[in-house]
């Protein structure tokens, strides 16, 4: 950014994609210790509520007992001119030259390796969007080959649903194999309920908010940057055979709900200003709810790997960027306050699954595996169509050629449970 | 109840639906004083911090700091040995012929037209059910005139979507008329964005959970009414319009996110020991984990009227009772978290639409008018096929005959607004 200083004092934080121009807000806990709110320089997280004990966060309405909390949503209901205000003072303390913030004094900086992050924000609402047109085809030539892959609604709706706020995980959180009604093998004959066999992962991009207007008041979608936070890696997981067979009428529920990742660190918007991008052409222009003088995407170059317990040999099996969305950010927080829903700290919009126009930039296994028809080769001589146990999924993102790094959101398939409890 | 003691002192309260074999919980400010937990008895909140606080509420296991909480959360993940404990105890108080309580030491009977009820909990996730057979046959003729009303999956899998949990409002709360894209008039013509013209009520039932077992951890059904603390009534209000144009392909978002209505008395499950009754035969029987020994319903009657502003005059336009509906709470907790997912304290899953087999039992306007096609008439001598502005719709719940009430839930439909934000 321009007014960002050039550098920081903080050990290999310069060209990490964690300098001084990203700082991404996290939670973590130090040796055991409770959750605070931190920042994220070089290998190191920053313990904010060290640094504002010490006094060294004099921001006028930035009360010191938000950085007290264990999660953000306090730090995010202040919105933007404050966190506006944070981050320059933080630029400032971690400068290059600057002595302000003694590590003898003030030991606030803490090696990443004496840490463990947690969930950042209290996730109030989740929703999770469908706004790639080239993953929105492909699944809809998959499931219904006969049509128009793209139903009538898709280019004027941003199309969405909520998921299940409560099992938003953070990065490292192992997932169980779901059990779940699996499919009739002909129509008319009984489901099963079994371990899911076709689990999947998605990746995504998220964006957390601060407050909304009160209910019945929308955000225009001029202003909806105000209301955005900053950004996350999501993983989606799902499990494509239980959603299925219980997607219709209503959509998308189990297959969707025993969990979601999101990456430690969340990057502020503020901080993705060099990678924003113009927005992709939408034909047809939008309603004018939805309609922005410079539609804007983030230029974030994303990738998923799946690393097999047995070998440990990750193999990247998508590459994609965020730029390519067609629906943004701002469109779906107008969207979803259109009809007067309110919003609040720490509620959570997904894009839904990322993908680009060759196969190699499909966002999740059911596209890249053509619904399981095609596996994908491994690069330690093995194979998927969909994930088995052991599999580690792993999504990174960078910006400005990995100048800003989203880090990354790992997650483990642990196998199904027995499920002893069905029957005692 | 067997153990209930035979009536109370307090004035009024026997015979009146809240006496002291119902005690519902909520949440009530007196006189625009803090919030603070209450039972309902007779026309009087009971004041339960103040109860507590005098030490009159000698539980094992229930810290006093649990009734000083603005919400019934904390109270709910204790769980039912301390619910029913607490409930015991609270009737012990009220008893005719107690004076333990004494209403000079310790004010805590506050005459409800002293207080407001508030949100009762915080909700953490909305599942929205689709529960009654009724229901969704007569949907599905709506909307899919040509094929089998119900999807091939209705009958084995008890169908939900995730609602918004941060529009889940009071008792009372004014629900604006939302806008919302509406459909085309021709396929491949553009939406319009308007105020929604089909608004609908939905009569619904609902239950709060407690907590549940650890991510990745099922509830076995026959003991998921361990789970569930109390029953409220819901006016799940519906934008027909915007609903049927963005629900394709997953499921409702706006058309249902910008208001739920949930009654202020959370009545005990344990209160509504009277009212259970066998459930409804399911053909094909479901799958074990979803199968009861003795499944049960609650016979709750219910009511939905509709007041315009402009007469004043009450038409019941649906009355009809729970015990018909196919998927029972336990079904559809157990259900809910059988891949994993988790539950918590203040979790609210709605029943769907409660519709019987006659017209005058159908619980929404879509299908009491035949979606729009058969106007309902006014007893002030109108009709409507769906809300209009002003008109206030009240939902009424009463078990064994009246004896045990759910209360009165009520939402007066304001205006849409002039949106003057989507241009400034």
């Amino acid at each position: 950014m321009a007014d960002a200083p050039a550098g920081s004092w903080v050990p290999g934080a310069d060209g990490s994609g964690f300098g001084i121009e990203n700082l991404p807000y996290g939670v973590v806990r130090h040796r055991g210790g409770r959750p605070v709110p931190a920042i994220r320089i070089g290998a190191f997280a920053l313990d904010l509520a060290a640094v504002a004990s010490a006094g060294l966060l004099p921001i006028p309405g930035l009360e010191p007992g938000v950085f007290a909390e264990p999660a953000l949503n306090a730090f995010l209901g202040l919105g933007p001119r404050i966190w506006s205000d944070t981050r320059r003072r933080l630029q400032a303390l971690l400068a290059k030259g600057s002595s302000e913030l003694d590590p003898i004094a003030v030991p606030a900086l803490l090696p990443l390796e004496e840490v463990r992050t947690v969930l950042p924000v209290n996730i109030g609402n989740y929703v999770d969007g469908y706004a790639s047109i080239e993953h929105a085809t492909n699944v809809g030539r998959l499931f219904r080959p006969e049509g128009d892959p793209l139903t009538p609604n898709w280019r004027h709706v941003p199309i969405a649903y909520h998921g299940r706020a409560r099992t938003v995980v953070p990065s490292g959180t192992p997932v169980r194999r779901p059990w779940g009604q699996r499919p009739p093998a002909q129509p008319g004959a009984a489901p099963s309920f079994e371990p899911e066999r076709r689990l999947d992962f998605e990746l995504e991009l998220g964006f957390v908010t601060a407050a909304g207007p009160s209910l019945g008041e929308p955000i225009p979608v001029r202003r909806a940057a105000e209301h955005i936070f900053g950004v996350v890696l999501v993983n989606d997981w799902s499990a494509r055979e239980i959603q299925r067979w219980e997607s219709q009428p209503l959509g998308p529920y189990l297959g969707k709900s025993f969990a979601t990742s999101i990456s430690p660190w969340i990057v502020p918007l503020e901080a993705l200003a060099p990678v924003r991008v113009p927005g992709v052409p939408q034909r047809p222009e939008p309603l004018p709810y939805l309609r922005l003088e410079d539609p804007w995407a983030l230029d974030i170059d994303l990738e998923a790997t799946i690393t097999p317990e047995a070998s440990g040999v990750a193999t990247r099996v998508t590459r994609t960027n965020s730029r390519g969305l067609y629906w943004s950010a701002p469109q779906q927080l107008a969207h979803a306050t259109s009809g007067g829903a309110t919003i609040g700290p720490g509620d959570l919009f997904a894009s839904g699954t990322i993908s680009g126009t060759e196969a190699g930039s499909y966002g999740c296994l059911l596209e890249r595996s053509r619904a399981g028809r095609e596996p994908i080769p491994l690069d330690d001589g093995g194979s998927r169509t969909f994930l088995e146990d052991g599999d580690t999924v792993t999504i990174r993102g960078y910006g400005e050629a990995a100048r800003i790094s989203l880090g990354e959101l790992t997650g483990r398939v642990a196998p199904a449970g027995t499920w002893s409890g069905f029957h005692e």
